[in-house]
């Protein structure tokens, strides 16, 4: 069954929907993205989807064609239409089609709105219950990371990179230290059982499901430091993770081909893996 | 009139051309472009860019859809059609659409390959004769510019603040060194007479036009060092100028609101641009 998408105010069907070649998402990569999770055709954690949205757009001054309830509603529209029972909703704003080609911001242009879905087995996960293996690589990306933009060329690069190795993803390096993953936010734990994980800056996305775990961890009285971390504290850590929206929490079991404690996702993983999707489900709307 | 654009394998108005919302241009910035420059409706320098396109798409492992040979016949037919007498030819190939988002490269997928015309004042350029104004700002851009591709955000922000404080153009600062402008390469003229540009490597474009220079200046007996300079040398220098496709060469007479030489295009600028557009008329193809 062919997937109903959403462009520019209409359900269409995905093979009918098309955007001008003079939009900036296009020319540019002058557009912004979310992905939330969907569970039990419900939306997960998507309060904090719209927000960090609408900072990515006040950041490129590119005004949101819709209100964020307008867009929750077309959400909820797409899952129902597309019978989505779990897996994620994708959406893209991108600054529009001034017509022609010129680096400056156009005046007067629509920015273009566009949403789909995509059915994923999120709660069942073959890598949630086997681990990720992950290399590293050099993190060339540009500089303003927390903003949310379709400017994902590296990371594709990164993320071939791994698959070409055999491996699942890449963890980034700069500097000595793990920024991210290729699109997920990278944690250890130590051998004392502290959680470390990157602190926000421009330097690494600000992950929505970053933030909830970090509070779960608090609960859970894990001890968190936020501070970056080299790839040989992670070869020595007892654990390894990634979170993202659509991943959760996934242990990482291998790093550039050395094995992470036991080489099994491991317990604080685990268990934070379980609070979330707990949390997530009583919650998603 | 409305353009006719080039968009896989149609000659079809502007306002057609549109591209799947999957295709990997807009979804990932996974995608390379070139701009020939156009005079007297001929190609100029094509040859270089041509090379430069394969260069790009073979970093990228982007499966050129058409030979050089196709591409510039196609840019010879866009030209004979739209009756382009100056201006340029923006091309662009996109790793195409795989139906669906996904970081990893597709495989079994038709690159996307669309060319548009755009007519400009060429010769008679108004900052030709005026030179421009730039600012100095931070250079944020990912650390593979010498592979041309649409993941323009940064210099469009770049372009952007520069247009807000009522300038031209912005030049672009990493580690103290100006790497170029948001979409020219960057030269200066030392008190001696000397030509300084930034040497190639991952850090700027390869520019076509830079090469083509770069010869120019040496059979005109201008002492050339490739070498990063600082802000505040090019303040203090003779001339200071920009080259791309379709300027040429422009002199810059004002860097951060500091006049440059006598504040006029300099002596070196205005002949390198002259014997330049000499060449690219004879030789256009």
């Amino acid at each position: 069954m062919e997937r109903i998408v959403y462009l520019d105010g209409e359900f269409i069907k995905e093979t009918e929907a098309k955007v001008s070649i003079f939009d900036r998402g296009f020319l540019f990569g002058d557009a912004v993205y979310e992905v939330t999770a969907v569970i039990n055709g419900k939306l997960v954690d998507n309060e904090g989807h719209m927000i960090r949205l609408q900072r990515s757009c006040s950041e490129l001054q590119i005004a949101l064609p819709a209100t964020l309830e307008q867009i929750t509603a077309i959400q909820k529209k797409l899952i129902e239409v597309n019978q989505l029972n779990e897996g994620g909703i994708y959406l893209q704003v991108s600054r529009g089609s001034a017509g022609d080609r010129d680096f400056g911001y156009p005046e007067n242009v629509t920015p273009t709105l566009v949403l789909f879905t995509q059915a994923r087995n999120l709660l069942n996960s073959p890598k949630a219950v086997k681990g990720m293996k992950v290399i590293t690589t050099e993190d060339i990306r540009w500089k303003r990371r927390d903003i949310k933009t379709v400017g994902l060329l590296a990371p594709c690069m990164a993320k071939q990179g791994a698959l070409d190795k055999q491996v699942d993803d890449a963890w980034l390096i700069e500097d000595g230290y793990i920024t991210e993953g290729s699109s997920n936010n990278a944690y250890i734990v130590t051998n004392d059982g502290v959680l470390i994980t990157r602190p926000l800056s421009n330097d690494i996305l600000h992950g929505i499901t970053r933030k909830a775990l970090l509070e779960l961890a608090e609960q859970a009285q894990i001890q968190v430091e936020e501070r970056p971390f080299t790839a040989e504290e992670a070869y020595q850590a007892d654990e390894a993770f990634v979170s993202s929206a659509t991943t959760f929490v996934w242990p990482v079991v291998e790093i550039d081909g050395k094995t992470i404690g036991t080489g099994k996702p491991g317990s604080v993983a685990t268990k934070l893996r379980d609070i979330y999707i707990e949390l997530a489900t009583q919650n998603a709307e």
